[in-house]
């Protein structure tokens, strides 16, 4: 059979091999990019879903618009503004099946084989993958614990006139990273500047463990003019409330979410009703803010415990920034006093050891650095997360 | 802001402008592709979806394998068994988000920009239209009241080398024709004979008004040795259980799933396993054959009266084969008696009469046939649609 040419530019994950692996009886998994099932508040859900199914049966179950169900277009908007972004309107964001659908439409709206993008080096697997699928040409903008380097990113933007560059700013999968204030702005001001395109994915800026993060650049944007027109925002309720029922929204101008708006009726016609009415039921019964307070309260403490033992049994042969928020550690590994220096080589000896992990390398568009892993600590508890790394311990002083 | 090239092969919808008008008071509308809400089995939905939330409430709200939820998988194959098609694994199928992400699925595996594809004149507009985005060059074959001509579509075939022929066979949108037994069989061997890709759309099969239809191309595959490498079946809940779910299904060679999956995990990762665990437990719960019968009686009622008040109201101005399943009227003005003519024309009067209904034209991929037109009966009761009917009648007399 004769596929798409566009299929060319893919290659099957690396990591789904590694996942099939993850079935092993009693393997600790630090691999996994998801939130913990046991902190989801199904008794909430199904009382939204229920009140869906009792007050608007019709609408709940029948076809929708493409662009969303207006009242959770309307809660939407007003959770982006109880976060700091103040002007978003209903009509001013699409619902999108899974934030993942949002990067599908921005690629099949905006990149004509061989355009350029810009990503973060690392970023997130499936955004490669998504925009290459589309024919795009990756350029990758380091990263360091304070986000994406922007003064290296104005220089790739002024060489390579980027189609857009797509940026997961709040504690970013997988570096863990959040982009400071000030380099907020500078994106902000070099969008203007360049007119170039940001596309600001946000699935974990809610899960913060101390202070709250800097406002998104969304937010921001209101104090930098013009910038608003060349800003995209992707929300996610994946991380927040459930993967399960996929539902996202994109914040875009006027222009894109229209073509966006048309790409989606053919892509699945509208995100599940069913799926939308109990988001917005769900919003609408104020249990968020409860929510986001527990599982904050509840990845504060793992990642906590992850740190402590990854210093503990990992001494100077690792070294990360502590995160301040999301799922994931992003570490590398230092080869101190001779120790496995490749993340590859590590992840296979760590999982014969009972505990698994992502190598970093598929997270870069271009130019691995082996050297790194990604470590999640959403699904395990403080014990689990104590005896895992115990393991990468001992791995280590196999390796 | 500069698009995608790829958005220069669509226009907007002429129907777009259409329905913004259906919002006007009073109006009954025949235009919709929609079933009726007041017929979801919304006591059943809810049971199921409590069930999957009670049951099973980490799957049903996490995140899952982009094939699909696997008592999902399981249950619907078990339907396809019921209807005929026995050799339908659960491994042998992927769930998609709704059969519209089954369209988007095949374009994006298979269709470079410039390949050729056959579809049926008239046929599904977001067909058209989604193939068209992936660079699909579209050739028509003609369709009659016993489906497409497959002698011409064999010349076609011949001629052409399509990468696939897309066919609606039973109960067609917007043609409501059902490919007879004959032309099946047909249809699987040339399908042997050309080494040609064949996609059957399924979502109208089992909304038949009489006697069952004949077997799905799909069920009669195992008739016509080596056809079933060369076929792709989709299949959907839409129309027979609640489009909202967005829960659609396709059948398709190992190979061609497998790189459909793929392009599924970077288009929305996986359809809502919320939607997909309730559907699991409807399906599960054994109620699909009673609410099957009991929409395809009132839906048979309602065709009975459009059929009849058609002939009543509009005589030999107008030409329709009465259709035996589905849920639409495919008719031509005949012009008879200097009698308008032409559908777009029709529908402008019709609509100040106070009745819609969508002109055929967008429905034809090339060469449209311009004194055509659809008219759905499925959501106006029988009253409703003899007075709609009336109206067109009071247009027809006065265009």
């Amino acid at each position: 059979m004769q596929f798409a040419d566009r299929l060319n530019n893919v290659e099957t994950s690396a990591i789904r091999e590694l996942f099939k692996l993850l079935g092993k009886p009693g393997i600790i998994s630090f691999a996994g990019g998801f939130p913990d099932s046991a902190m989801f508040d199904v008794a909430g859900i199904k009382e939204a879903s229920d009140k869906a199914l009792t007050d608007e049966p019709g609408a709940a179950l029948q076809y929708g618009a493409t662009e969303g169900y207006n009242p959770l277009r309307e809660q939407l908007a007003a959770f982006m503004a109880s976060k700091g972004a103040k002007d978003v309107t209903p009509e001013g964001l699409i619902v999108t099946t899974g934030s993942q659908q949002a990067l599908d439409l921005l690629g099949k709206t905006l990149i004509s084989p061989g355009d350029k993008v810009i990503v973060e080096g690392p970023t997130f697997l499936a955004t490669i993958q998504c925009f290459r699928l589309y024919g795009a040409q990756l350029i990758s903008a380091p990263v360091d614990g304070n986000g994406v380097d922007t003064d290296q990113l104005e220089q790739l933007i002024a060489e390579h006139k980027p189609k857009f560059v797509y940026l997961i700013p709040t504690f970013g999968n997988p570096s863990g990273a959040l982009l400071n204030l000030e380099r907020r702005r500078k994106v902000l001001e070099m969008a203007v500047k360049h007119q170039t395109l940001i596309v600001e994915d946000d699935p974990y800026g809610d899960l913060y463990f101390g202070d709250a993060p800097p406002p998104s650049i969304l937010a921001l944007s209101a104090q930098v003019p013009g910038s608003r027109e060349y800003l995209v925002h992707c929300g996610s309720m994946s991380k927040v409330l459930s993967p399960g029922l996929r539902v996202g929204w994109m914040i875009a101008p006027a222009e894109l979410l229209a073509k966006a708006t048309m790409c989606k009726q053919f892509s699945d016609a509208h995100t599940s009703t069913f799926a939308q009415a109990t988001a917005a039921q769900y919003l609408k019964a104020g249990r968020m803010p409860a929510t986001l307070a527990r599982v904050r309260k509840v990845y504060a403490e793992r990642a906590q415990a992850m740190g402590g033992a990854l210093k503990k049994e990992l001494g100077d042969a690792i070294s990360f920034v502590q995160p301040q928020g999301g799922l994931f550690f992003w570490a590398s590994l230092t080869g101190a006093g001779g120790k496995v220096k490749d993340g590859n080589e590590f992840a296979k000896t760590a999982i014969e050891k009972g505990v698994a992990f992502v190598p970093g390398t598929p997270f870069y568009a271009v130019n691995p650095d082996h050297s790194t892993l990604r470590l999640s600590f959403a699904t395990a508890d403080v014990a689990k997360i104590e005896e895992g790394v115990g393991r990468l311990g001992q791995a280590m002083s196999r390796a």
